[in-house]
């Protein structure tokens, strides 16, 4: 199921927080949004709808843990869930964080900046991203279901 | 459940093409993107792990009704699923059929535009927008779910 050209295929995609069979989650790095996380399925499927009911709901379970854990240690203004994939056509699931001071509030984080940098208030999340990550993978593998 | 100040609890926000009790689809109005359309919840909560575990299920089926339309009836490059809120924080997934000919692709939507409009793709895809949203009432109606 893994395609030679594919970077998520091929490559981890970025700072993996949990690997289970059926998925992965991995911290991006994404300039300015330092709790941006991919859950990345493992088999190379182009579209939500290429996964059965069953996998459906488990993909949607795992990225639940994930919004929740963000929301529990993060205390985000919004949490923006999105499976695009026009460049990398293998599912992933950007689950994203998002705080009004940050450079792109209330504008999507793939619209134009709207302001700088906050040094200080980035710094505040990026102190909290270890605890909330363990929530996320003590969460995840406690879903039982990717074997 | 109804916020007076939220234009989704307050007005219907698009073309509407079907309506259930915990849910209706309206086809967006966004220029450049016939094949644009919001699910959206009909309580006013802002994130999708809000909803609990059976109606979160509820509402990937039916995002899950919405894309297999749009695949089915306009073969599209790619189907994009989001939900950001950061405008409006009351819950509804954007479902968007995206071609390699549109105004954005392979950007996102929201991003900025890459080349301009292809009206005799655009009027192809229009034509086919009525079998598919009909493709998608019928499927909606027949979760038998939302009562």
């Amino acid at each position: 199921m893994a395609h030679a050209a594919c970077p998520l295929c091929t490559g981890v995609g970025g700072t993996l927080v949990f690997q289970g069979r059926k998925f992965r989650l991995i911290r991006a790095e994404e300039a300015g949004f330092p709790a941006f996380y991919r859950l990345v399925w493992t088999d190379h499927v182009a579209e939500f709808s290429d996964l059965d009911e069953a996998d459906r709901s488990l993909c949607m379970a795992a990225v639940n843990v994930v919004e929740r854990a963000l929301r529990e240690h993060l205390q985000p203004t919004k949490i923006n869930l999105a499976t695009l994939g026009n460049v990398v056509p293998h599912l992933h699931w950007h689950v994203i964080a998002r705080f009004d001071w940050d450079t792109h509030f209330p504008s999507p984080v793939w619209a134009a900046a709207l302001r700088g940098l906050e040094l200080t208030h980035l710094q505040e999340v990026i102190v909290r991203l270890a605890p909330a990550e363990q929530t996320m993978a003590l969460g995840l593998a406690s879903m039982g279901k990717q074997g």
